[in-house]
């Protein structure tokens, strides 16, 4: 049974006619490849919902950053009455519901990434971070964040501590004379920084500090901290709070400071679901059953990250579909001189942007699967039932994330940079919207877990695994991502012994060069630590000193095999029509041989490879696939793409009508052809008479 | 004799200090290796003018573009007045006299990038396009111009055409009645745009168009075209001009835009040095020695590149200055629970950096060598004297440079994108100034020739040689670049047969690796073209299928090999005093390396290594020259690095206060604690009793 793609809109007529007949499957069936037919349909009702919405039009002129903030904050405020949730949605399960909920941010992130963080922030991760560590007691807080009555901020970095969140310094001492926490700054260095929402406009914050019962210290636990009051937005005496300034971009969010002084609590605002303090000053543990906790604090830990992905992964659709759409459009040089070429027929300018749309897709189903597994140990943290390797299913979506939040971060990065690169001079337009892409994506790079130190969670997972295999025979690899691992005596003998290009333009040799990989860069790793080990004796020491061209690289690695090995089963599935299969197999292909085109010295050097012409064999088989891709790219992109006002660029409408576009921009832009009001200050009175001009 | 450093200010006390002890040379000995000792006089004569002078005082505010753009104009009208230049500078040599003046616009960019790209377009480029262009007719132009009556552009780019500037489309046709050009723009696809100073500010601009005399074209020529009363700064009528909007960055730019409808110039605007049209319309050529005007034409194309080059480098060493001082004084993590360290002491960390360090130190003094070599060339071609060679020389030049601007303006993207990442997120306040320094880099890679068509200039150079010396058994490499490839049958023969890591931690290695590349590459692309050609015959094709993997990385390779060669010939003159060696061998030993690092598979592929221990040396040669670099990196970048009011970031002062000059930002930045004026908007009436407050 064909889908329906009747609810997708047809595309305006245009020079992109030209490619888009060529394209020998059709746009939207492929889109419902690469996107859930209904979170689709969710995504267009909210994006047709802020269109028409004139709270949500974009400026018309430039706007300073405490505009943008007051913007922001009431688009967010607008954005939370809207019900976009299904009518059986508050009723559906967990999972659903939450998938739901990623949706809607999902579609605001793409077009307005600032309010989706100060959402994602102030809105779900507050209140998941209540209902995960807190109890009952605060239910009534999270009710009153539903009613819109108050937004929040979570504060856990410190200006001097980040990712060794185990080093933060504020305290909260009790006292059991007042039954009352306090909570208190040292110094400026731990001062709460960075903090969303927090610098104007949120009224209640989750506080992280390391819990006191006299000098005895606990740990880091979280505390439910009034900030300003609701009604006059004015902070409360005892803190100094305040928002840290410009930054490169998200300017609309308030990222803030906090310091305390002496700041009292009520015992009651401590979240006491894994552990409490007794009105008599009695630290009680709480935990019963440490596996659903350990699901629960990653749930919090998660959800930023498989959003990032996802986010990422949709950003790096927007660029290419500007890059691509301006290269089938814009011609330069040509083989004669009446004759111009569109850009996208050179070589070297398909090899700098097919990899990227490769990239964009694989990426997109790749961060919908992390997802679903991500909701999947949720869900089943959530239920009674006892499911026996609950806790290797978590360690391993923790690594998968760990591994994919970093990996679809930086190809996005890189993949913006290379679209705004390909546009020329009119990339650096800020109407052309790559400048507002870069920097939303270098945010997320170091937020949500530093990109490198995250890396490492994954390459200590894999070593775990390694450890295993060499002591068991065997990996705890439920979602089987790395059970190959076991055959490693058999793979680390493979050999490449292909000749033509055809040896390496499929996925076997793909996933054969992954395992040898993987295997290869996991036993060179472990090999290094055992030694350093040996050596320093200081396990601290080992682990830094196996990072460069092993741990990360490992991580990479096994990244982008998941990635592609998610893909690969999505469009095997049942539903993806016959038609389908050439254009996705191709786009597969490309992904996995440009992103091993990088590694390649690495099967020399492991002696995977002998042969000289592995890598000729790589390089023409990306070359190949590039040509083969030209005619299918636009339509490609047509299906990754949100709509126009999504996309919001003048070099990447989809009616292709580029030169349009740019005049009105140089027509309309606030003041283009007026006189600047500062014109006194420069005019010239003794200017000679140059003899220039001719008589009128 | 020990130069004299007493001229260079000490730097202040602080945390730094424990890693300065540490280094084994004088830093500020170091820093009068990177920099010419009168030039870095000057350039500090710059830097303190303009620290005093209040029309350059930092903005205390946020600023919109176009008061951006107001500021800018100040700063360069106010700029103009200043005299740098020595007493002796206006009766030095063209060549010494240029070098001035590059210097104080290399100052200048350093701190306001704006105001140097406004004054290099607006002053220079106009001014040397008219010398080269130019006859006695024009002088008078220049005059104006020196005496600061008129601010100019320069008008090239169209809206559909930028690279291929021979394609333009705007027309000057010959009216003999009246003796005048009538410029016209058939459409806004042929619109003039991009043009510095257009937007808001110029009088006069130099235009490029088709000459025309009735129905013949002779092709692209270069007018004076007043723009604008320069008493009233109003356009004169038959133009369309305005300013083409907000950009990524450089927005105190005014860039415009022009179209012309019959717009009437006299005859003698056309700059006639190599051809006129007669008052009665004869189109005469006037080229008499093509070489001197080969080289004037030169001028003006390379003077922009190598000015962004050096301009490239100085904004790494200032993004490695801030990123190498924030981890000697950030810590994070440590072996124990007391114990943190600086994020330097990380491998990860170091191996991030230290690269960019080495590439910021090579790229400054190559960029110095090729403006040395740039300027040679043009002192050549303005003597009276014939030079046999000075056609070669001006070949070799051009491909250095077509090399060295993409090589150095990418290595500053990467670097400083590396740089802003390992800040984490202090990293991404604006205050840290990486995003204004990766804006600037951004234009500059497609600006002043677009990279991705640079480089095809240098292989194409590279193919030519390589032909001649199939040929004729030589190459025509005056300047020794690429004099080896007459070698080529016994380079090819190189086998790399090192065992130990000192085996390729050395320059002897590095260059026989680079010499072994670029012959391969060389050759691989010919033989490449050579095929394609046979198959094809279109040279077009053959050309642009040659490029992915053969010519592109040819002269990537060709560019990093050049580099290298200068920096190591300028750290081996007779003043570098023996104590700064063992330092500056380290830097270039990991700058070769970590370059070869990226190009290690073409090694594999063309049989150069068998041993499969070569990848893993050169990456284990890296890991321990970073390691050794360590204790002397501080001292590097503050031989790098220019003064604190240049450098303007929070987080790389001198003094190395990290957590004051953040504190300082973060409670001083414009309403930083104050309640938002949109207060009321955002306020919560029915927010209700949370009891979550302590009773005061």
């Amino acid at each position: 049974m064909s889908a329906d793609t009747s609810f997708i809109e047809d595309l305006p007529a245009g020079p992109l006619d030209a490619y888009r007949k060529k394209a020998k499957f059709d746009w939207k069936k492929l889109k419902l490849v690469f996107e859930d037919v209904n979170l689709l349909k969710m995504k267009l009702k909210v994006w047709n919902a802020l269109e028409k919405d004139s709270i949500f039009q974009r400026p018309e002129k430039e706007l300073l950053t405490k505009e943008q903030k007051r913007i922001a904050a009431l688009q967010l405020q607008q954005f939370r009455k809207y019900k976009f949730m299904p009518t059986n949605g508050q009723k559906a399960s967990i999972k659903d519901r939450a998938r739901y909920l990623m949706t809607i941010n999902e579609a605001l992130a793409a077009a307005y990434p600032d309010v989706s963080v100060k959402q994602a922030l102030g809105v779900f991760l507050f209140q998941n971070t209540l209902a995960t560590l807190g109890t009952e007691r605060h239910q009534h807080i999270i009710e009153a964040l539903w009613n819109r009555q108050i937004l929040s901020a979570l504060a856990l970095t410190e200006v001097a501590h980040g990712s060794d969140a185990k080093n933060m310094r504020t305290t909260a001492v009790y006292d059991k004379e007042t039954q009352e926490f306090i909570i208190n700054t040292p110094d400026f260095k731990a001062a709460k920084c960075w903090v969303g929402n927090l610098g104007k406009t949120c009224t209640v914050a989750l506080v992280f500090a390391q819990l006191y019962i006299g000098d005895q210290c606990y740990g880091l636990h979280a505390f439910v901290v009034p900030i300003r009051n609701p009604k006059t937005l004015l902070p409360y005496p005892g803190i100094i709070v305040g928002d840290i300034g410009e930054k490169i971009g998200l300017n609309g969010v308030d990222n803030g400071f906090i310091m305390f002084q002496n700041y009292k609590i009520p015992r009651e605002n401590l979240l006491n679901k894994i552990s409490d303090v007794t009105p008599e000053g009695e630290y009680e543990s709480r935990i019963s059953d440490p596996t659903k906790i350990l699901g629960a604090t990653l749930e919090n830990l998660l959800a930023g990250r498989v959003g990032t992905m996802q986010e990422s992964a949709n950003n790096l659709a927007c660029a290419v579909t500007i890059a691509i759409r301006y290269a089938a459009v814009r011609t330069q040089f040509g083989p004669s001189n009446n004759e111009e070429l569109p850009i996208i027929e050179y070589q070297l300018h398909q090899w700098r942007l097919f990899p990227y749309v490769a990239a964009a897709s694989i990426l997109k189903i790749f961060s919908t699967a992390a997802i679903r597994h991500y909701l999947n140990v949720i869900e089943i943290s959530h239920t009674e039932t006892t499911v026996d390797n609950l806790n290797d299913m978590i360690s391993e979506v923790h690594a998968i994330i760990s591994a994919g939040k970093p990996l679809t971060t930086w190809a996005c990065r890189d993949g913006i940079q290379e679209c705004r690169e390909c546009c020329g001079g009119h990339g650096y337009l800020k109407a052309a919207r790559f400048g507002e892409l870069r920097d939303t994506i270098d945010a997320r790079i170091t937020y949500e877990g530093d990109n490198n130190v995250l890396v490492q969670q994954t390459s200590n997972w894999l070593l775990r695994q390694w450890h295993s295999v060499l002591e068991e025979g065997q990996v705890c690899s439920p979602l089987s991502t790395c059970s190959f691992l076991k055959d490693h005596l058999v793979i680390l003998k493979f050999k490449f012994n292909g000749s033509t290009v055809q040896d390496v333009k499929n996925i076997n040799f793909i996933t054969r060069c992954y395992q040898w990989l993987i295997t290869y860069l996991v036993k060179i790793t472990h090999d290094k630590q055992t030694a350093l080990l040996e050596h320093s004796k200081c396990k601290f020491t080992a682990r830094n000193d196996s990072q460069v061209y092993k741990a990360a690289i490992l991580s990479r690695v096994y990244g982008e095999f998941v990635a592609l090995k998610y893909y690969w089963k999505r469009i095997n599935r049942n539903d993806v029509e016959i038609s389908l299969r050439p254009i996705l197999e191709t786009l597969g292909i490309l992904y996995g041989l440009s992103c091993l085109d990088k590694h390649l010295v690495y099967l020399y050097q492991g002696g995977f490879a002998n042969n000289h012409s592995l890598s000729e064999l790589v390089k023409n088989g990306i070359l190949d696939v590039c040509s083969l891709l030209k005619s299918d790219v636009v339509a490609v992109v047509d299906a990754l793409a949100p709509p126009d006002f999504v996309i919001n660029s003048i070099l990447g409408k989809a009616d292709g009508k580029l030169y349009e576009h740019i005049q009105a921009e140089f027509f309309n832009n606030p003041g283009a052809m007026s006189r600047p009001s500062w014109w006194r200050e420069i005019k010239v009175d003794n200017a000679p008479e140059l003899k220039i001009r001719s008589k009128l």
